[in-house]
């Protein structure tokens, strides 16, 4: 039975939504948050009612097996699933929409579609899962040039499997499961989780420098790339196979992160990992986050490279159901395909006692079907709240950063401050802003904010806007970095611009002119053609 | 005291040489070898009979403190240690000595003689330590160009230290020896001890991507870089401090490998490790290569971060008196300054006797200081041959690479053969080759290979240049880099330019442009302006 298609509005497929009693949770909690007692939600358009365009432009016959202007095809690839991508759809402003989507089969169609763009003057958008919460598929250009936007879901198989060195030559169009359900039959796993998983594929991970499963060692999706084939306006290019190198600058690294102004990676040699045999969980109790974070420095400079060592502040505990908000919460977690983990465990709870983290309950096993089953299945339905919040003027996000260890505080405490003074600013009632850790370094943590606010149908966007601004103003200006694994996308561009050198940006847009002459790819992400 | 001044010709400071010791035991071994009985050495010019040309330019008043153009300043900075450096200097052929050495005290009289030089339409090649074995400091475009060199020894400052983070910002000059002795006092350690540790500098590792101490997990300085200062022709450019990020294409990884032709490197942030207090050692045989190599995938796959896990073929463990030639050796150690680390060696010992490796002996202090201690001074010694070995025409040089474990066999089959077949053919006598492991990854490991052949007066260097063709030749055929952590700089030129794909060398060159429109930084290096 073929899966149901993707929704065009809102997370995941059709059919799939939060459930009667997440909705009925998140309520109650914005209820105490806000002391109201109803959100009453206001209509999305129906995808019949969808405002389209005309096209502007239409595939030629040699490419009109897999180019399509379709209602559908189209108003599911106007936006990806960030705050202003809900509001817009919610609002009916599609201007984003592209005029023709391609679901190419190969890699010369791959060229023959970047061709036929640059040839027509559009521009082309690579949509990975669409599951970007940056703006990076949200081309605000289609206003005034047309665009066609490309949906690599037809290349999505594993090719080629190297059991000997444990990788695997995957297409860039894999979703996560299915990514994952070729390689079991190997023993074999990819394990990179972002929470967008289900929705987004190998090769918006790596255009993005997705953040996955593991919370230490090999937290980004860079270290996975063995190689990878990328085809840009001026050809395709393949780097080579290798386990390391030092002849030159890598090139993998410059098409890491490159959100799709360079080119589309087509396909990649990943590093994989058996699957584990071995696992240790338990859950450690904090008086607050900063005494977590003393605990967790302590186990991330150790060198004991936890699998999973999240931390959750007391209100983000409450929120998530993890914990009641008496305390901070660490989910730590040990697995290996190789060896017993206890050892390792042992050794992270005593530095994790060293600063005051006591456990929850000694038995493992409860600890992973208690607070941290709670969490992770928490951490996976969130992507489903967005859809139901905005129509209810529910003003909720998140951004992450990293920064290091002396500076955390300082920096933590500058966000709070700026967000929630934000909130109640441009809202006229007080907010929430919790956090939590998703990645440790031994240099330092990438802590991940979520905030609350209660909007008002009319002024969404200039309220989001005026919170995102405060919010991100306090990150750049306290050293941080304006994303850890969200990607730049459009909206982060002005904290983006103040954070790179000036001439690294100068570096990088003579390398995009170089591969990308006319300006077709991804035009306002990363940097100005 | 101050520190004798390094040597003119030959690896490391005046006074220091082989032992008769040393010489004596690489003598006899090469008696062996080649069945010759004696070694006639040729005379080298004394610095006096250096022949210098003419300086083209001369520094202006502004510049002069630290500008020089004496005698011993040009011939110590002609060369790096590469074979054919070695030979030049013998042939007193120093047509690649610059007219100028520039010792500059700050990041303003770096910019300051990088716009002279421009303006002078002089070429500026960033000196390091002046070990490289690749050509990256040999300026051969000095026959037809003023040259300027520019040494950073005078920027060699431990100039700040974050404890929480265990980070320190450090000046690119820094010698590895006064590097550690700036840390030690706060108990912290970078841990990088490439074979040159002692006569090459931080900015230096940077831009050739040294590798390092560690054999698995951190091989390469670029995961210790956390951010960097850069000078380049177009202006100062500082990245952001961060544990980890995921803002567009890093910033860093365009910088670290770029072999001098971008910027020159005057400060960076720097991962630092605390000092390891507990330490395991051991030495595992294995039958042969092959079979240590299935040993050394194993391990390398357990997830286990041995901090040494260097393999030697027989020959090499019999040449550098760490074995008698029958077996080849393992040396495998972990450290911590954690945490005990007998149970990550007894996995480790696990793995190798799954592939048929026994333990040298079962008493881990004697491991260490038998075997591995004689393996680790040979390694230290080694750069002390060169210059008494080329006087008396032998051919001797090494060169690496790295290959997924799927492709291992091969690629050190056809290396071996097309290196003792080249070595046979163009000397007319037998040589040598042997293979080493330095890194190893989860995917593949870093072969090492060093050959050994009776060369003649008169044709070194074209001996020289076929063998190394035919051994780089069969390397790239094979699907190795053409270099690991050696840099690729003027000597690997040819294979690099079949190894990088076309399209990133013109982004590449298209970067390097906007940086250094006038092409004043280290030309011939990774790619021609």
């Amino acid at each position: 039975m073929a899966a149901a298609r993707l929704k065009y509005f809102g997370w995941g497929r059709e059919g799939e939504a939060m459930t009667a009693e997440e909705e009925a949770f998140a309520l109650s909690t914005y209820r105490a948050l806000f002391g109201l007692s109803d959100f009453p939600a206001v209509a999305v358009p129906d995808l019949e009612a969808v405002a389209l365009r005309a096209p502007r432009l239409m595939p030629p016959a040699s490419l009109a097996a897999f180019c399509f202007a379709e209602r559908y095809d189209r108003a599911a690839h106007a936006f990806g699933k960030s705050y202003q991508d809900t509001v817009w759809g919610m609002l009916n402003d599609y201007a984003s929409a592209p005029d023709v989507v391609a679901y190419p089969r190969t890699e010369q169609e791959v060229a023959a579609v970047m061709d036929w763009a640059g040839d027509a003057g559009a521009m082309l958008v690579p949509f990975g899962g669409g599951s970007s919460v940056v703006g990076g598929v949200t081309a605000l250009a289609a206003r005034d040039r047309p665009l066609v936007t490309l949906d690599l879901r037809e290349m999505g198989k594993v090719l080629e499997i190297d059991r000997a060195s444990r990788a695997a030559r995957i297409q860039g169009g894999a979703f996560g499961p299915a990514l994952e359900a070729q390689l079991k039959p190997h023993a074999l796993t990819l394990r990179h989780f972002p929470q967008s998983f289900e929705y987004s594929t190998l090769g918006g991970w790596i255009a993005t420098r997705s953040g996955g499963h593991f919370a230490s060692l090999y937290t980004h999706i860079d270290d996975f790339v063995e190689s990878m084939r990328v085809v840009t306006p001026a050809g395709a290019l393949e780097t080579r196979r290798l386990p390391g190198s030092g002849a030159g600058p890598s090139p993998d690294r410059m098409f890491i992160g490159s959100e799709g102004i360079l080119g589309v990676i087509t396909e990649a040699w990943m590093r994989l990992q058996d699957r584990p045999t071995h696992r240790t969980d338990q859950v450690v109790l904090f008086k607050d986050l900063y005494a977590a974070a003393r605990g967790l420095r302590a186990v991330s400079q150790a060198g004991l490279y936890p699998s999973n060592c999240r931390v959750l502040d007391p209100m983000e505990a409450r929120n998530t159901g993890a914990g009641d908000g008496s305390a901070a919460i660490l989910v730590l977690a040990f697995e290996s395909a190789d060896h017993k983990t206890e050892a390792w465990m042992a050794r992270a709870l005593e530095c994790c006692a060293d600063h005051g983290g006591t456990l929850e309950t000694a038995d493992a096993a409860s600890a992973r079907a208690g607070a941290a089953a709670k969490w992770r299945q928490a951490f996976i339905r969130m992507p489903y709240a967005r859809e139901k919040m905005v129509p209810r003027a529910i003003i909720t996000d998140t951004f992450e950063t990293a920064i290091t260890w002396d500076r955390f505080e300082a920096l933590h405490g500058a966000i709070v401050a700026a967000t929630e003074a934000a909130i109640r600013e441009v809202t006229g009632r007080a907010g929430q802003v919790t956090c939590r850790f998703t990645h440790v370094y031994p240099d330092g943590p990438a802590p991940y904010f979520t905030f609350h606010g209660m909007g008002r149908h009319g002024a969404l966007l200039e309220q989001w806007n005026a919170i995102k601004r405060a919010a991100s103003d306090a990150l750049i200006a306290a050293g941080g970095t304006i994303t850890h694994h969200h990607a730049v996308g459009r909206e982060h561009r002005p904290w983006y611009d103040r954070q790179r050198p000036d001439l690294f940006a100068g570096a990088l847009l003579a390398a995009k002119r170089s591969l990308d002459p006319k300006g077709v790819l991804n035009p306002g992400v990363l940097i100005d053609p």
